[in-house]
């Protein structure tokens, strides 16, 4: 098997050559419905990627870089390509922490990885997704959205809070 | 970014060396729900998961290694690794196939690659899942269980349909 | 308990006295998910929504009085009231038909009854939806859009297809 | 159109003629998710048993009455019959409290109604469920289970807390 281990992303360089900043963290809590357990007790895997997604929203309104705060600025960020590892099974009722991980890149994407861990802090999944700008019409930005671009001179300034 | 492109699994030999036998193949057909569709009007990344397993489940009517057929043998097959390769959105209405393929591996996995295309042929999306043996208590089998065994065999003897 | 029993619609008479049309009928067959059946081995109960929403689908291709018709037309047809009873439970694998029969009003509303059956034809569920018009920008309707008026003037001439 | 409206369920006497017990009430709390939200950009109507189940989940952590409390004294208790009226859209984002209110019943029933609002008070849905009892092996209890017996003796002494 070839396996696409974490760190899901390389560490890249600013344009200028310095290291880029440090990823931006942001937390969710979730608990396991009972509707997304399947027959054998656990949490089918098709379920998790609403459990990233939901890391991802906290992200963006933590940050100021939510869906709605993106749609107003004129662009719309689908997922172009998501992994998960499942590591260790969840059950109905079980609290987990979403934590995800938005990397640097100088590509017009975003890149996040997450972790899902128990409240004891045990890893119980890892995964990461990549998203692209696009207009509201669904046409590909080749370079990052000036709202982004804004965003990113603030990340490499230290001026945003939470920082990894 | 990196990037695990298509083909997932690298091609493996038999133990005593030989090519191993190719692919095994089967195909879905589904049409995409109201429901799945998002404010954007293309089906939620998050939908995905389910059009992948039509295509496994179909697979396994087909070869006789279906869930219930596993599961009477003793065994589950969870997913354990997941990935997907957004290529282009899909609208409420439209039909697709999902064709996956079962890759040879000599561990005691199962190794499955997916394209989905339109109608005419237009390749919409690409991915992978890996599925470990697990018995009914759900633990970990390091070996092929005997029914998987035995599938094998007559993989490798050319006795299945639908090769490729 | 107050029992809301089938037939959930009472029959209407046209505005000047006759007797309504008989009901239009459509059936859509649908096979149970592994992702559908929670940890008791049976179809989550939340899950029928969207069977009895396969029907309504196969009725508006059918009969040209689909989502997509409708939007061009300038409406959408939101549920604003639905019931469900759940008679015998269905398992992972199961095929079913689901039935679902327009019953004629006067109102501005489109009033389904479903039935779901097995393939032997052993009842499983009964219920009901009733939608109203609205327009695009999500505005009541208080009488039926033209484009209903005409779907019931065939539909009272006889001109449609699939009356019970 | 048959309108079953609220109240759902009529007051009953005990079986001694004095009145039941008042309802007992839960609340939860959900926000809607990207994904709940269909081309209209409204919840999608399906989604609404999920709400009304997280009224339910909590209801049975806060009374000692929850899936695993009954499943551990050997029942399980599936829906036989809900209803929904949908009064005002949801939107992605928007938080709502779900209520849910127990109603004395003397059959062997579990009767919930629910109200979901939004932080204001707004209401925007109604709702009921009826529940049976049955065994862990899918029989159905004709009388009330001794787990439950004893819940409602608690219950009518006035035990329990939250009672509305």
């Amino acid at each position: 098997m070839i396996t696409r281990n974490a760190p899901y992303f390389k560490d890249e360089l600013l344009p200028d050559g310095r290291p880029a900043p440090a990823p931006l963290r942001c937390t969710a809590e979730r608990t396991v419905r009972f509707e997304e357990v399947d027959a054998l007790n656990i949490m089918w895997h098709g379920r998790y990627p609403s459990y990233l997604e939901d890391a991802r929203t906290a992200f963006g309104e933590f940050y100021g870089f939510s869906y709605h705060d993106l749609y107003k600025a004129g662009y719309v960020v689908p997922v172009k390509q998501m992994g998960i590892d499942y590591v260790a099974p969840m059950r109905f009722g079980q609290t987990c922490r979403i934590i995800c991980n938005l990397h640097w890149t100088n590509a017009a994407r975003l890149n996040f990885s997450y972790t899902i861990v128990d409240l004891s802090g045990k890893l119980l999944t890892t995964g990461y997704t990549v998203q692209l700008f696009l207009t509201r019409d669904l046409e590909l930005c080749m370079f990052k959205p000036d709202y982004a671009v804004d965003f990113c001179l603030r990340w490499e300034a230290g001026e945003l809070p939470g920082q990894v």
